[in-house]
């Protein structure tokens, strides 16, 4: 029967057959031979079970899933149980056209699911009182530790001034950004703040958190007012819902406010992903770290959004970036921007007045009871003091299926949400006392002293209004999803970033309530399945990789790179080379590498890239030698940027394991290596891995992503530490510092990968990645007459991806890689990569999930946009006059009565006759990045900014 | 907080209001006080539970499915557990896009649904052998009825003549056929058919089992011949999986091949909804029941799919209809042609095999253990000889968790599907023999005769080889859909067919397991949660409607029709009138009303309509004295198909009673009555509802759809009968005869119903009610000038829906109601329905669900409809020349370089502003009705057809 693998591989057996013959290789296994350098192939299998059908993948997943208990969440710290609205599981969560999208960097195509994000930001700008938000932060442990970055760079001339931290922050918080300050050399300390604080003279920011993590609502003002009288800044953690409630950090002063969105809801997740928030005063909009969304006009002066203020961002900025931040969570921040759509203002507020009466219901019992409640003041959480006896009262309430904080010995505490019911509340009553009795309820009251209480508007634009009912919330969904290309559309063939099939097999499990509903810090006897399958999952992907060890728990590729550095200082720091402070990097590496490294306390020194597009080794051997005994590592990637098996690469591992140096092999192309060759075994260290590319997680427009770090056994040690809930022998222990706030990191996703590998077995894997440099050297074949292909590696064969240069076409005609890129998007194809590695080039990732059919709607694309460039070329049309300058091309613009192109309207709309009954219109023209970062609007414009427009 | 009834009800109150005042009424209970008769009018609430949220119906559903257990299915009886891939389950069976659609009657915008049911057709008609196959019936036992009247109508000149049943046909089937044979006064005979068997001389026609009811596979060939030698038709019930390995009755000569579609990847669901399937010989085209996708052209030549022969069809024929199929399986038909699509030829093949395989191994086992396995040849089914030990035998099993079916004391049936694990072999021979023991596996042989053997070739279409990997199916699922208008896009402002919300939260729970595999005959004790959940529910209804008691049984509103007129029929022969026979019928009633009559064994005898709309009272009286004492029934809709509450339907119902007869109230318009009047307070003795309509269940392209009939007391006992396991009191036992294979009809779907009216309430429900009356005042209202309002009922309300009358325009234009239906699709509407209950006018019913905006968008492309029209009528624009005559406009043709129309491509695609940026474009212009007809394709045509046309 059809195994899984050749559902998952595009090309038949046929179809390989004609893509072999065109590339001129008898066979799969004699191109990957001839592809990949002897030197580091890999020659025997990957232990892995074999592969599992289907039916039988779902029904192991189920399995785990029974092995988790979903209990009533009471944990708190950051995590509530949240009720996710069918209509948005179902037509968003569930639904291909919106999970399986890229990041909108090609903003005509993503236009719906770039106002989705704009409702996010308006959200968050709105709830915190804050004018500017950006699109998402992975977690938010990480990103207070990106506001304490901002307000470093942000405060002048306070050189090795401190940050000081709320001992009321989460306590996750608190490990994550001390593991950061102190990798980065920032004096960071941790304070009770209460009325009386201090400010210390040098003060580079405070951070609160707002409630604090043992639910007390606090007066804080004149904190903040403390904190600036000494030129210092103010950063807020904040709960989002209390914020329907609860005076809001811009209305307290705040410069900064970051929190998590994820009971706007989006399921605990066993901790991740969510979307973490960020908002920032005027001024500061050009710190923000990561995706920030804003408005600006396309070609026909139609407004449109795009993503603002690129220029701050890792990708460009490289080493000077001031963050690592690349992947967000962007598809879990459309499920909040939609639940705040779905419930608007009052709604919110209704749920968060709810949550608040249970608080103080539960309150009230308790002291009825003869309980000590900690605080007055609180939202949403209740702490008793229990004298010694946190952990029977934990007891006696699991008994009842009720999870527990366990704040210390003597203090418990329960956080309420939308969930919680008032039918537990004696279970509570009775697991605090000890005693089988009534509860008493009293009439609700507010626990929220009057100077606390919000009193201002938020949400007031028309979206948080208008689709109230399901039909126009429904149809408001799907109008956005078809103003966007996806993978349920079109091939993605972006280079570097591996766009493959995202199973509809492997994404159902994650809304199951066995994975959907647990608690990050849920006790470990109610997580067995999760951690099981977690454990299976990391061992699975040291065997692919060739390393000791996994950790899953990195949120995203950038923070891998940040805790595999981490564990790399720490190394040479217990060997007593706590001076080797040097990341060596090639030209050609993602900017993301050199931000992390800087994230990461590393200086980055660059090595050029040879002409053949190798690393230069020359170069390589000079700066070595200049920073003899400096060296800590060298971050390559495998296969290189330029998209081929680099011949030398141990000889570059080699040199550097000589001086002393640890080499970091970046997985972002490691879809050309799994079951041909391993990271680990041909000179890596260390490795993260994007699970979100050669591992099937959706990229979900832009998020989330995870970047498991892996590691040579003498790195184990110092990957991040978790509570050793899973069993490993001593000297696999790990006691690295935590790069995220959840142990586990993004859980809830996790199951996508397993059931990838555990569909594929060994043989499937290997084929896909075969299949993978067969398609990419198809293209490259088929296409290189038309496109020179910049870089080949052994045997004249590029590896998964090929770089297509335009410089020599540009330059004659002025066509650029951009109009190229833009007139792809009217035969409803998505982009290459623009300009990575290498300005004016294209790069093609076909993956093994497109069919011969889909790569050759692509070929014939490119090649009548050749014949078009042709027409530039031989005069016929200039350059600005040409379709390729003009493109995309909107319905609007090919149906105008006022037609007064060079060329015809077919030709616009229509380049190939396939196009004429099924085709995607491009929802804008051609977009204007200058003019929205000249007029930066990063929240959801005045309706009648359409209506102008519409009315024209 | 937001309540449910908020989030399904469309217009907020704001939108109430505004709606209200251009009604002119001032209050939603003012507006319904005037439009409902007195009369009728319910003044007490509804008795039904405090609505539940989301979440809490969730849970309670969850309850139900977790008191039904899952064990593995090997009862067979037509009934088979199958693995549906989730491709096919995300992208098609939770895909809105595919399930809120209508049924295909405006092809022009069903071009995806059309293409997806004519690979069912050519599905069924390859693995049949048979030219011709339909797009689904309703269940097989029906499909056998249904093949019974086709033998009947064909076969002339042998009035009297006899059909015989198969003994080996299921037992659920020859329980249906015998009920509609006796209903029509056929001739039904149940033989024992072997190779000796002798044709009677006067045959109509014999319906054969192939593998029979006890898994028998036999030599039927000269059976086909014996029948076809006396001049009568041959009808094969076949298994459709078995038709990959067995000869397909087209090739032994069957006329007719009928049977169910179920196991290609529907889930079982407690019975229903499936496709069942029917195939005919050349010559029997136009005798087939139900629909029947076609290729035609459209105005540009085209290809383009569209229902063929609908003058076959009920609502055409009324009287005179061969059968009342007018519901189909659309949305189960197109599952299982993907099902077919994803697996291909081989895979199905290699399925089929596999199925074969465990079925040997376990009848070889059993041999080896000494067990006499009954027939020698078979397909998937061993029966085995237990001596009297059946019941036995099937609880040793069940303490597996295997439910196994007792054929009789003696022996016990195991079929054997694709989930079936050889790891279960060894629980079945020790359920047999009562001995724990190791089975023997034998090498696996072929227990098919050759001669029965299949050699053909099947499902040679590229359809069928094409999509084999995830993307491509993905990709060709999201294109196919859209190319249709469906609910998620557009209002459907269908007259007398009710296209609410279909909530997400409604449908989530129908893939559960605990309701999706779940055998129809498994034992009681295994489906607590559904039996429980379907007594609430027939006891809501029942209260609902005012009746005492509901079946669910029906498939369709038409089987709720011929069910409950078998009930008064057999009420009047247990009361000595089984001479009672006429059935009076408004001239303005749904066609079905009279197909379903015909169907029931009545004579249909037409009441006058009076020029205003209402029922001519002074015809019934004439009617009811010229048929005295043989009246059985009058059929009357309510409020009536002129979508006005008719003042003295009290008055019509009284004159009936006093003639002896009985009232039947169509429920097709009860959406107009929930929670203000109930049919069994105010006349009713039967009604039928569709829960399609009125109660949520999508219309899936064209089915499922649910018809129970609800009856008042003294018909109880005539409602189906079931095993007794729901309790009832003993005066609400029912023994009526049955009119679906599955005890509880379509019941995997019941839970949208049940979670609709718990979410409701009666304040829901109510509110729901009247917010559909307002919305369609408010279209009759804000439309009235410029179309007239052909009927008004009391206050000049109307009901739920208004008739727009078109005829006075297109007498003095030409432009006629198809043309303003097409050009609709231009504005991305769909159109009302067309020429019901009058030719010539648009019956428009919004429904509760839309919101003012979009009700408003409708009425504005209705206006500037008008104003195209009026155009023609200044003589600025011939009717010919108009865009109206040209709708709906291709982007293709609006594009095209050649345009030379009489307007502006802006005004052909741009006719409002909002359509600038999104739009739907329909994908082929006017379909060509007649030209279809003429030359009857009904299968997928070569790909040329299309190549020929794309090339152009």
């Amino acid at each position: 029967m059809t195994s899984f693998a050749d559902r998952h591989i595009g090309p038949d057996e046929t179809a390989i057959e004609t893509m072999l013959a065109a590339v001129g290789h008898p066979s799969l296994a004699v191109l990957a031979e001839t592809a990949v350098p002897e030197s580091i192939r890999q020659d025997d299998v990957l232990v892995l079970p074999d592969p599992l059908t289907e039916y039988g993948a779902l029904s192991a997943l189920q399995a785990f899933a029974q092995r988790n208990q979903v209990h009533t969440q009471m944990i708190g710290q950051g995590y509530y149980d949240t009720i996710t609205p069918m209509v948005i599981r179902r037509n968003v969560l569930e639904n291909p056209a919106w999970y399986t999208a890229y990041t909108p960097y090609q903003a005509e195509i993503s236009q719906g699911r770039l106002e989705a994000m704009l409702n996010f930001q308006t959200m968050i700008s709105d709830l915190t009182a804050l004018p500017v938000a950006g699109a998402s932060l992975l977690d938010e442990a990480t990103a207070v530790s990106e506001a304490v970055l901002l307000m470093r760079r942000a405060v002048k001339d306070r050189e090795g001034g401190v940050v000081v931290l709320d001992s009321e922050c989460l306590p996750q918080t608190i490990a994550v950004v001390e593991a950061h300050a102190e990798a980065i050399g920032l004096r960071l300390e941790i304070q009770d703040i209460d009325a009386g604080w201090e400010a210390p003279a040098d003060l580079i920011g405070l951070v609160l958190q707002q409630p604090g993590s043992t639910g007390v609502l606090r007066e804080i003002q004149d904190v903040v007012a403390a904190a600036h009288a000494t030129g210092g800044l103010v950063t807020v953690a904040a709960d989002l819902l209390s914020l329907t409630m609860v005076k809001a950090p811009g209305e307290i002063g705040a410069d900064i406010a970051v929190g998590s969105a994820q009971r706007f809801g989006v399921p605990l997740f066993f901790g991740g992903p969510h979307a973490a928030f960020m908002a920032v005063r005027d001024g500061l909009e050009r710190q923000l770290p990561g995706r920030l969304v804003g408005v600006s006009v396309d070609a026909d002066g139609r407004p449109a959004y795009r993503l603002a203020l690129q220029t701050r961002e890792q990708h460009i900025r490289r080493d000077k970036a001031t963050s690592n931040i690349c992947t967000a969570q962007a598809l879990l921040a459309i499920v909040s921007g939609f639940y705040a759509i779905h419930h608007g203002p009052d709604g919110l507020r209704a749920i968060a007045q709810q949550v608040h009466n249970t608080a103080v219901t539960l309150a009230d019992a308790l002291t009825a009871a003869g309980v000590r409640i900690k605080h007055e003041n609180f939202f949403d959480t209740v702490v008793a003091e229990v004298h010694g006896g946190a952990d029977s009262v934990i007891a006696r309430a699991a008994a009842a299926d009720i999870n527990l904080r366990r704040v210390d010995d003597d203090h418990v505490a329960m956080a309420c949400d939308e969930v919680t019911s008032l039918d537990i509340l004696h279970h509570l009553v009775e697991a605090v006392t000890a005693v089988k009795r009534h509860a008493v309820y009293t009439a609700p009251r507010v626990a929220i002293p009057r100077s606390l209480r919000r009193t201002s508007d938020y949400l007031t634009h028309p979206v948080f209004h208008q689709y109230r009912s399901e039909t126009s919330l429904m149809r408001y969904m799907r109008r956005l999803a078809d103003r966007d290309l996806a993978l349920d559309r079109t091939m993605i063939p972006l280079g570097s970033c591996t766009m493959k099939l995202n199973a509809a097999v492997e994404m159902a499990p994650i809304s199951w309530p066995g994975f959907a509903r647990i608690h990050p810090f849920a006790p470990s006897n109610q997580t067995a399945g999760y951690r099981d399958m977690i454990a299976q999952l990391e061992g699975w992907l040291a065997e692919i990789t060739g390393y000791a060890a996994v950790s899953v728990q990195p949120n995203s590729g950038a923070q891998g790179e940040y805790a595999g550095l981490l564990a790399i200082r720490a190394y040479h720091r217990d060997n007593g080379h706590a001076e080797r402070d040097v990341c060596l990097i090639p030209a050609s590496a993602h900017g993301t590498n050199a931000a992390s490294a800087v994230l990461a306390g590393l200086r980055v020194v660059v090595v050029a890239t040879a002409p053949d597009g190798e690393v230069d080794t020359d170069d390589l051997r000079a700066k070595l030698a200049e920073h003899e005994g400096r060296v800590a590592c060298m971050m390559i990637t495998y296969p290189s940027t330029h998209g081929v098996y680099e011949a030398h690469v141990g000889e570059v591992c080699a040199a550097v394991h000589d001086a002393g140096g640890q080499v970091f092999i970046d997985g972002a192309n490691l879809n050309a290596l799994v079951g041909l060759a391993k990271p680990g075994h041909f000179g890596g260290d260390v490795s993260h891995l994007n699970l979100h590319k050669t591992f099937c997680i959706p990229h979900g427009g832009g998020g989330p992503g995870v970047g498991p770090v892996a590691v040579a056994k003498h790195l184990v040690p110092y990957l991040p530490a978790l509570r050793q809930t899973i069993q490993r022998p001593a000297e696999l222990q790990r006691r690295g510092a935590p790069v995220s706030a959840a142990p586990y990191g993004s859980a809830g996703i996790l199951p996508i990968t397993w059931a990838y590998i555990a569909l594929m077995g060994h043989e499937g894997l290997m084929r896909a990645t075969e299949t993978a440099v067969l398609a990419a050297n198809y293209v490259a074949t088929r296409l290189q007459d038309a496109y020179p292909v910049l870089y080949r590696g052994p045997g004249g064969l590029v590896a998964h991806e090929c770089v297509l240069d335009i410089r020599p076409i540009a330059k004659a005609t002025g066509i650029t890689n951009e109009d190229i890129a833009k007139r792809l998007i009217d035969f409803g194809i998505h982009a290459p990569t623009m300009s990575f590695p290498v300005a004016g080039t294209l790069m093609v990732e076909p993956t093994e999930s497109e069919d011969l059919g889909e790569i050759d709607r692509f070929i014939d694309a490119m090649l009548v946009i050749r014949e078009e460039i042709a027409a530039v070329e031989r005069g016929d049309v200039a350059a600005v006059d040409s379709p390729l300058r003009h493109a995309p091309h909107t319905a609007d613009a090919v149906v105008s009565d006022a037609w007064d192109r060079a060329y015809s309207r077919e030709q616009a709309a229509f380049p190939v006759p396939g196009l004429r009954q099924d085709k995607y219109w491009a929802p804008v023209s051609r977009i204007d990045n200058a003019h929205g970062d000249r007029h930066l609007v990063c929240s959801c414009p005045p309706v009648e900014a359409y209506a102008a427009e519409a009315n024209e």
